[in-house]
């Protein structure tokens, strides 16, 4: 949550002068992304966010990335248009940086979901399957299940279990989820990041998902469980609310029904989803020095919400 | 530049619903303020900024700095106006802080100042101190010459001149410089922090002062010798703009004419403009660890300014 890099009222005012946009009127950084930096430009003809690349991603990915966000666009899905150049660019370098400028959406992110809006959550999400179908590029998606247990298996145990008990053996629990991973699903571009963070809502319905940066060609069931697991369930992972659940899954399946296989990997698959937070949890907890001003994220929450759909996994999702 | 709190969907809505402003469309945390947490806030009804109070500002002076955006407002400077809720009061409780909403102003704050940007600025700082006149309320200027001489004094010398040997004896010239201290200039209330960061410009005019609170009731000349330190250097004090300096006077003067006495105090006083920044430099200095994720500002650039004015404050402001 920072704005990583200084830029000036120059700066501003000239990447504003190589789009199609009018003048520059206002530009707050603003508080969102923890791998990027963001601004809140106000032109004379509209609103939007310009975006500068700081950290993990890959620039090599961006046409993949921005490309995405216009054919959804495009497609009548709720995500924000890249705003392209006077070149036809959809990025440029500004201070040795990418940068990309993209459409400004409104709405407001929820923080205690109600099942309506996972509801609408849900259709939103098929709607993205489905329109991803069409999108000709293909990314292969590096947090998949076999990925994160191996970032598990570079943990050195006696560390994992410095950090709770209960991540003892989680490598190896990870392996057998991976071993029963299942290979033929559906697939499309799938989100893999949809938490309420992500979701800008407005009047009960989504204005926008934003943070296509984790985006990537995989199963279009195992996308539905890592929101399953984002939406329906208190932050620390111990309450999970049944209402919520079914109403997002009730919202996809209107527009987009689900394949019985589909519908009987759900468990599974939400499993992975939880194994995938588990693993970046504590790979950052690792690496994040203890003395550090960033508060660091329990894997546990997500260990329990594992736990969750490993027991009563067949019952959410019935 | 943070947030340092948290707020969800419904504290936006629920805080939105006590003024007559509308629907809650939009809510951006923005990496401004050191010592607040802001939001900018779009309703159906207009745009604002959302400030909680979270460090520093004692809130019993909340009602003077509110109400002063409110008296310059109204008489035509450029400063945002507070928004009152429904019962009328200009500030609320949330989250046990408090918080403000006060209206959004267009603009883009300037990074490398311009002779007619700082000629602009010191028209608008010239209104801001006759408009000043006729608000009825009076704050004690805490950061006057004599209280930051004993902030320095309160130093250890031994520290002070580990951060810089430059430093050494920085106490005793301060407590010189307090000695020969103006008495009897005219007063008005005064913004006393107008750095370029708090001003925003747009089509080459002043679209906005912000961040007055540090405004105090004081010399208005020593304002306009704390905005010459501020504007007319470059940011570790080395280099001086004689144009923007004679410009900045120049709009100043254009507006509210000097009396001689403050003409030929001035170079006395832009001296106390950086003694106050030395003396808070120097305490957030030995005030930070040195580990801390904050880049700390260096004292030495407004030692460097303190001895150009000490050496040739005449021929500057001639």
């Amino acid at each position: 949550m920072a704005v990583y890099t200084h830029l000036g009222a120059e700066d501003f005012a000239g990447l504003v002068a190589e789009y199609d946009v009018g003048d520059l009127v206002s530009a707050k950084g603003i508080a969102e992304g923890v791998s990027n930096s963001n601004w809140l430009i106000e032109t004379t003809r509209g609103r939007y966010i310009l975006t500068m690349y700081e950290r993990r991603i890959d620039t090599a990915q961006l046409p993949f990335f921005l490309g995405l966000l216009d054919h959804l666009a495009r497609s009548g899905c709720a995500v924000p248009a890249t705003i392209h150049d006077r070149h036809g660019a959809s990025h440029r370098q500004l201070e040795g940086k990418a940068v990309a400028l993209i459409e400004f959406l409104p709405g407001v992110s929820p923080t205690r979901p109600t099942p309506s809006q996972a509801e609408a959550v849900g259709s939103a999400l098929a709607r993205v399957h489905l329109a991803g179908q069409s999108f000709g590029e293909r990314r292969i998606n590096d947090l998949a299940p076999k990925n994160t247990a191996a970032i598990l298996r570079s943990c050195d145990p006696a560390k994992l279990a410095d950090i709770d008990e209960r991540l003892s053996g989680v490598a190896e629990r990870a392996d057998r989820l991976v071993a029963r991973w299942p290979k033929s699903l559906p697939c499309s571009i799938i989100h893999s990041d949809l938490f309420p963070d992500n979701v800008l809502m407005l009047d009960g319905t989504v204005s926008g998902m934003i943070d296509f940066y984790f985006a990537a060609f995989d199963m279009m069931a195992y996308d539905l469980a890592v929101t399953h697991a984002a939406w329906c369930f208190d932050s620390d992972g111990r309450t999970f609310d049944q209402a919520v659940g079914k109403a997002l899954i009730q919202g996809y399946k209107a527009i987009r029904p689900l394949t019985l296989e589909e519908r009987e990997a759900l468990p599974l698959l939400a499993q992975g989803a939880c194994l995938r937070f588990v693993a970046s949890r504590a790979e950052d907890w690792l690496d994040t020095p203890t003395d550090a001003q960033v508060r660091r994220k329990d894997p546990v929450d997500f260990l329990r919400r594992w736990d969750f759909y490993a027991g009563k996994g067949a019952a959410a999702f019935a």
